[in-house]
């Protein structure tokens, strides 16, 4: 090409991992070995915190079956940060860039990541410092706009819904009330995914509790009641998001409950004890916390592919000339699935996210819908399959017990 | 066989199911298949209740490959219950069998349940209804003596192991401390099972907190502080049961806890909050709950395979005369990993627990020792691998960075 731009690159993580984010450095790094024009290849040790404090890796020197090993390691294997980038970072980051001739910069991250790399890329050029800035995007809440999913989401859902049917398996058991407090603060995509875990009417979940959907506490009872009624049992998966009617959290940290009570806990917690109170039923609570964005053995297969895909498509698109885009996932068919990658401005990500569309939400049995299923099925992938026995009951042949100690 | 007992079989399910329990009813439903001495083969639904209430299912008529589908479900497939048996329930127990002809019981379960089948065997004896009764070791808590391990605990240990040390990546990639929950109130093999999670000295886990070593407040926040101070960090698993000095549960609800504050959640919780107050760190927790026990996708191989082969051995032996004996692991040796299965007397057993031994746990560096490793690396099987970068960094060309909004 003609217009190459020759120096050196950075790619760093942002904010909270997920069991795919490696894919993408790895995909970043793969597809740098292939350009000549590159030459360093730096990993930003802790985000944007590698880069204010030239904490910059050489990623050539590391072993290439380290490199290699990351594809099926959680975490960030640069590191992370959770710094809110301000207006006063951004020179210091280009100061950096200039002094370690930086011509190339992918940055892995949610939300907040692809505003700062729009605010790195645009002082960069207005100081005539020529590079490419492209983000690459991540994030368990799948909540980016533009892009048909998020690199993360996948596993995340695998996760959910292998957890769920799993449980639902134990507490069929041992039948009770199970709350399973589900990350996303904002987002109910995670915890929409928990549908997929449901093999028949009778299993669970049950209850679906989304952050988008507001919270009505004795709807939900009702509901509750319904499926204990039902099936002498209730497998419930909440958002550690949702809110009531006026948009407050259901669960924050020393305020009053949905339900009026003094709140404790998160919203497993807070939801189980208002159960056992006002229904009387034994009910029990699971936060299983950062294990469900770092459950790599569960990664979806199409989420790994995917995740290293954009770290690619970042570096040939920078290569290309592009410059202030984000990588988007563009979903070609269903059947069979299958996705590509493309750009978008990182002016048209800023500041906005996607919520799960209500229309996918059934409020009043609060399930997901079919479109829902449809969209997440190929993104989280299989979900190991559990059996039911039928449970054919010889006749009774004794008069029925009565425990002797009871009257 | 000359003195071939015939007649019918009850199979049952007890106490907190397991990823790897239902191995051991299809075994003893395929062994039960291949001796014409027994005729109709019964699944009590929900353990004894099913028998009190005669809730018997008939096995033959369930679809073989439901029945093979329950080899990797979790779960009781029979359903469970957690009645605790007396003495007034086994005259009951023994006229159920006796109105159904059973004349071999088998019970899947942990303590309690090798004492009722002890007591159903006693009493069926005094009343001349000959039958065999064989108790089948089944608990992720792995505290049922005689035996070298239990059914359960393998594919328990892995989960753990696996989750903490994916736990630990995300941890290495945004440092604080994080605490993990482990089940197993009296035992702490499950939690001791983290050091498996282990990679090098800088991974987590940092600090195992075992039940049976008395809890003590400073010394564990002096070698959180020192782990923060080594590591940036610090992965602490933690039994749900640890208790202090004195034997008083750590994290006990309604409680005053060891740290002198009133108790508001479980162990996991009250941990990272005297950590947060005390050392001022941040600090996270995670509270898998049932999760832990029904991680059937992470099932331990030769867990799967051994909790099959005790409910062969249980049929077989009751086949051949045995009765009152509970099938036991026998570990041939560890390199290549073989085991076998013995029996016991139920009387042995009843009423006797297993704990870690104390002399396999370094009480000051609060980790295992490698004794504990080998007895339980076969047992979990394979861990997944992560990979570490070495991190070679560059020489800093630019001035330290000094955030302007801060002084």
């Amino acid at each position: 090409m003609a217009d190459t731009l020759r120096g050196n690159l950075v790619v760093a993580q942002s904010g909270g991992p997920t069991a795919v984010i490696n894919n993408s450095v790895v995909g970043v790094v793969d597809e740098a070995l292939r350009h000549a024009c590159i030459e360093d290849i730096y990993g930003s040790f802790r985000g944007i915190g590698g880069i204010l404090d030239e904490n910059l890796m050489d990623m050539r020197k590391e072993d290439p079956r380290v490199i290699r090993g990351l594809r099926s390691t959680p975490g960030a294997g640069l590191g992370s940060i959770r710094l809110k980038v301000k207006d006063h970072h951004i020179p210091r980051i280009v100061e950096v860039f200039k002094a370690h001739n930086v011509r190339y910069f992918f940055y892995i991250g949610g939300n907040d990541s692809q505003i700062t790399s729009h605010d790195i890329e645009t002082l960069a050029a207005q100081e005539g410092w020529e590079m490419r800035v492209i983000g690459i995007p991540k994030t368990i809440d799948n909540d980016l706009p533009e892009t048909d999913h998020c690199p993360g989401f996948g596993s995340a859902a695998r996760y959910t819904a292998t957890t769920i049917r799993e449980l639902d398996r134990d507490n069929h058991s041992l039948p009770y009330v199970y709350v399973v407090e589900v990350m996303g603060r904002d987002a109910g995509w995670m915890t929409a995914s928990a549908q997929l875990a449901k093999v028949d009417e009778r299993t669970g979940p049950h209850v679906i509790l989304l952050p988008e959907s507001p919270f009505e506490p004795q709807k939900f009872l009702d509901m509750v009641q319904k499926d204990v009624d039902r099936y002498d049992r209730c497998v419930i998966a909440a958002s550690e998001g949702i809110k009531d009617k006026d948009g407050n959290l259901v669960a924050a940290a020393d305020t009053v409950d949905a339900f009026g009570n003094r709140q404790l806990g998160g919203v497993g917690q807070t939801l189980a004890e208002n159960i056992e109170e006002r229904l009387g039923v034994s009910a029990r609570w699971t936060k299983a916390g950062a294990i469900q964005r770092c459950a790599a053995h569960l990664a979806s297969p199409s989420d790994v592919e995917e995740g290293y895909m954009v770290g690619l498509s970042a570096v040939r698109a920078a290569v290309e000339g592009e410059n202030g885009k984000m990588v988007t996932l563009v979903r070609e068919s269903d059947h069979p699935y299958k996705c590509t990658t493309g750009l978008v401005e990182l002016e048209k990500v800023r500041g906005r996210t996607k919520d799960v569309p209500l229309e996918w939400f059934d409020a009043d049995e609060m399930e997901m819908k079919e479109e829902f299923v449809k969209y997440v099925t190929p993104l989280a992938g299989p979900i190991p399959e559990v059996s039911i026995l039928d449970g054919h009951f010889v006749g009774k042949k004794c008069e029925p017990w009565q425990d002797p100690t009871k009257k």
